[in-house]
This record gives structure tokens, C-alpha cells and sequence, in this order.
């Protein structure tokens, strides 16, 4: 199993407990989160794309991989992506570097598994 | 004059004068950071929203005022950028719900002028 | 009107407006940030302490100043406040400083308002 | 050895080398931090539930750590330490979720060795 | 009075109150603070332009207007004061682009106080 | 191999990659931050431990860890390493403490190897 299947694998067991707390706030917040990211005034597509260069200012790298599966899921290609990262480095700076070469390293775990165009 | 006339002027006033600095590496990073928002794998309306919604998560309105008057001029409508903000919100929390109506106090202002769509 | 009551002023114009832009995921996560601070598990008194530490160490004046009063009106003392500030101060640093300086002034106000025990 | 266990002996042998450093300024704050859980104008239970939100919303898991064995400690039940948790999650946005992971696992823990109440 | 003089002030008068509140824990941070600065195995002078540019990346204009008056009482010149904010700018990105233009404003306002050699 | 030849290693396989990628903007971003701790209006020695205390209170070990080595290189001994350091932790506050934890560790290391004076 890859780097990224075992944290496919922890996310899930992970968000599957914490639906068990049974905490109204928490899953409504874990809903929300979930419902964001669909078709509004903007495609989801987008809005994925959004939630990656969000999550890359802010140098969450779980947050990256999560996100840099769905933008593969919606299609993006590996160089938009970059682009897309690129704002993020800009925006950031160099303290975003670390958070680069993860989402770089991420990108080739989907090239391999055939989940990335372009 | 509007406060965002009044930001406009200082803004350009300020980079004025850090040009006249002449710090090389200072005018390679604005240099730079201008040209992220061109078209690229991306074009440069998308990357406007990246921008954007990386200074709502990172909580600065300056940035914010200078990417909303950008996403306006690039067409994108006022429903799409609340859309765009949205994302940030959830991304980053309540801690970015004063940013979000200074976002929209400042897109009040840009309809005022008649710079936005929609 | 006090520099406090421009900003209650202000917050609730632009809540409003918030509110009317008829954005779902924006209503729903204003109503999941109300209902955070009802007593729960905890009691709602010390959820909001919770959130003035939460918008001190991220360094919200905006978030403090809300925190601020809804700790006063739950019946918090002034020494209270500032202890629980204090930690704020030692867990984020010396950055913290000017909006310790900040919350000490909005605190002057609650005071003088008569809104603020001990 | 439990994964909590490996950091409590890290945490242990690292901060006796810091200090044995012999800085007068970073022994003092060591203290001062100490210090800043005591009792108070506000109980020092409750300064642990602040610095555990704190804590959270500032994304450390090492600190999420130390600070969910002290609210443990100090008696918080698991509902309670959850419920301050969703304050931290809501504050700081989805991008806390990773962390909110991080602490239900260690809570997981803490259970287990029969040391978290509730 | 200078737009400086006002925060200096303000700074001063704040600064007093929060002794005032006489919290231990408070004093004696206030106290490891301005100590930090003090000559040690890093001379003085240097722990003033690493205090400047924490405060840049941290992006707080009232810790960069101190710390810009503490480099300047120090001796450092009006370039190596730019090439510290350009590492600041590097490290810390775009965002922190508002701060560098506060910060130069300032710089000129020491200018013309005389305060600042070069 | 150690740790942080690990980390070494890690760190130039994915720069490589990374400048593969054959961004124009990645590229020139990269340059420039090579650029910045050349020597200039400061000296480049300086500016690495100005790097070094951005790292610290932004709380990025893989940046620590990178300009640990750069002062060490730079001639910088442990004892004003730490003292830079403190600067970090008083502006940082008690959440840079683990970050210190780490670059305590990573001093350690570069003692071992010889590569660190006093």
C-alpha cells in the first residue's frame, strides 16, 4: 500500500469515529465542509481548486493530499495543478516550499496510480 | 473620494516608492508576483480567484480589496465571488467572518461604481 | 457613541447584509457558529471563554472585541478575563501584545458601561 | 510502547537538554509557562481546557497532545474535551480537521490507559 | 503629532495600564520580553532586526513600527533595515507585501525625525 | 544515514523534481530565494539567521532544519544559535516550543558531524 493509500485508508477510519462522537456541531460542520465543495455560483471543479490553494497558504499537508485528489478526480492536469501551487508559493513564500515538494511528491503517487490527466 | 479610492492612491503611492528603493531581489518578487496572475496552464482569471481566496484565509484585507477589484475586472459576478468566499470561510473558520464583510462592504462599493457583474 | 458601540453598530449592519445575500453554506456556518457557544457538554460561559483565547492567539481584534462582551455578559470578572488572556499571551507570544492592549481598552469600555463585573 | 508514550519520553529527554542549555531567557519562560497553569483568578482546570483550544486552533499536535493529558488530568471528561474541540473547530475551519483527528486518536489513547474520565 | 508619536503613545499609555493589572504572570512576560533584547551570546542589536523580521513574517504593523524604531536607535541603516524586510518578504510572501509598505512609511517618518542614520 | 541526511537527501530529489517541472514562475522563485541570503546591504551570514528566526516562529521544521545548517556553515556557534532561538520562542510563544524541541535535536546532529563551532 502507498504513502497515499494509508492516508486514505487513517482519513477515512479517522472521520468514521468522529461521525460516532455523535457531536451535532461536528457533523454539521463535517456536512457543510462536504457540501462547499459542490456546484454553487461556481462549478465544484473550481471551488476544489480553491480548496487547494487554500490549504496550501495555510501549509496543511494532509489538507494538500485531499485536495490534490479531488482536483485529479475533477479533471485538472498536473500542470494546472503546479500552476495552481504557484499562486500559493507567490501568495506564501518560501515557508510554502516544503508544503510544494509534498503536493509534487503526491501528484507522482496519482501519475502512478493513473488518477492524474495530462 | 471612497475608502477604496483612498486605498488605490496609497497602495500605488507605497509601490512607488519601493520601487525607488532599487532592492534588486525586492523588485524581482514584485516583478514576480505581478506575473503569476498571467495566463498560464491556467488563465489568469482563475488564478485571481486563487488569489483571492488565499488572502481570505490568510486574514489580510489589503490583499483581499486589490484580488476583488481584480476577480471584477476579469468579469467574474458578485454570486461567484461570495461563492469563492465561501470556501474560504469554511477553510478558515469564524476567525474570517470580520474579512468577510469587509469583502463585501468593498464589493458594495465596487457595484457603486459599476466595476462589478452582476 | 463609543468606539465599542460603532463597531456593534457596524457588525450588525453588515451581518445583515451578509445574511441577505441568500448564500446557504454562508447562512448555515453563521447559524453553526451561534449555536457553538449554547452549553453543551460544556456550558456555553466557558465556551466563550474558549473563543476569546481561540480569537487571541489568532489575533482578531474584531473576533476579541465579540468574545469580550459575550464573556462580560455571561458574568466573568474583569481578573478572569485577564487571566484567561494571559494564557493567550504565553502560548502565542509577544505578538499578542498589541491585541492585549487592544482587549484591555475594549475591557475599559465594558466598565465604563457598567457591562462588566468585578 | 504506545505512540503517546514515545512522545512523552521525546518530550521529557528533549526539554531536560533545553534545559541544560543554561539560557537564562529560555529557562524563565519554560517556568512562566509553567506557571501560566496554576490556579488563578481563573482554576487551572480551566486554563487547561484554553490551552488545549489554544493549542488547536494554532494546529500543534504536540501541544494538542500535552494539553489533552493535562484536561485528562484535571479531569474533563471525554463529551467535554470533544465539545471544547468543535470551539476549536469552528474558530479555526476544516483545516483544523486534521488536527481534530490527531486528538480523537489520542483520546483513543488516553482512554485505554484508563487515564481520561467519561 | 506624527501618525508615529500617536502610536507611541498610545503604545506607552496601554503599556502602564497593563502593569497596572498587576497579574504576575502578565509582569513577568512583559519583563523575559523586553530582556530578550538585552546583549548575549547574539548582541543586542542583532536580536532587534531578528525581532523585526519575526514581526514581518507574523505580519503585525505595531510589533514592525517597534522594532523599526528599536533597529534604527541601534544603528542599523536605512538599506540593511530593507534588506532584513526583503528576507521577511521572501520567507513570508506576497501577503506580506501591506506590512513592507507600512513599514517604509514609517521608515520615512524616522527619516524625517532624524531618528535613522543612512 | 541519519535523519537529517535523510532529510538532505529528500530535500535536493525533490528540489530536482521540482525544477524539472519547467514553471517559469517556480523557477524564478526558487532563484530568488537562493539570491536573498547572498550578501548585500546586510551580509549573508545575517540573513541566515534572520531565515532561520522567520522559520522558527512560522513553526516549519523542514525550513529550521535547512537554515540550522546554513548558520552552522556560516560559522554562528550553539550558544547565539540558541539565542536566536529565543527570540523566536519570546515572539512565538509556547507554541514554537516544539519546533525548538526539533532544532535542539537537529544542533545536536550537526555537532556530531562536526560541523557546528563552539
Amino acid at each position: 500500500m502507498s504513502k497515499l493509500d494509508d492516508f486514505r485508508a487513517e482519513r477515512q477510519r479517522m472521520n468514521e469515529k468522529i461521525m460516532n462522537l455523535d457531536h451535532l456541531g461536528v457533523k454539521r460542520f463535517f456536512n457543510l465542509d462536504t457540501n462547499t465543495y459542490r456546484d454553487g455560483a461556481l462549478d465544484g471543479k473550481t471551488k476544489e481548486l480553491l480548496g487547494l490553494v487554500a490549504s496550501a497558504v495555510l501549509r496543511c499537508n494532509d489538507c494538500i493530499d485531499y485536495h490534490l485528489e479531488q482536483c485529479a478526480k475533477e479533471g485538472f492536469t498536473h500542470a494546472q495543478i503546479i500552476d495552481a501551487l504557484n499562486v500559493a508559493l507567490i501568495v506564501g513564500g518560501s515557508i510554502v516550499i516544503p508544503h510544494f515538494r509534498h503536493a509534487v511528491a503526491t501528484l507522482e503517487q496519482l501519475q502512478q496510480e493513473g488518477s492524474l490527466a495530462g
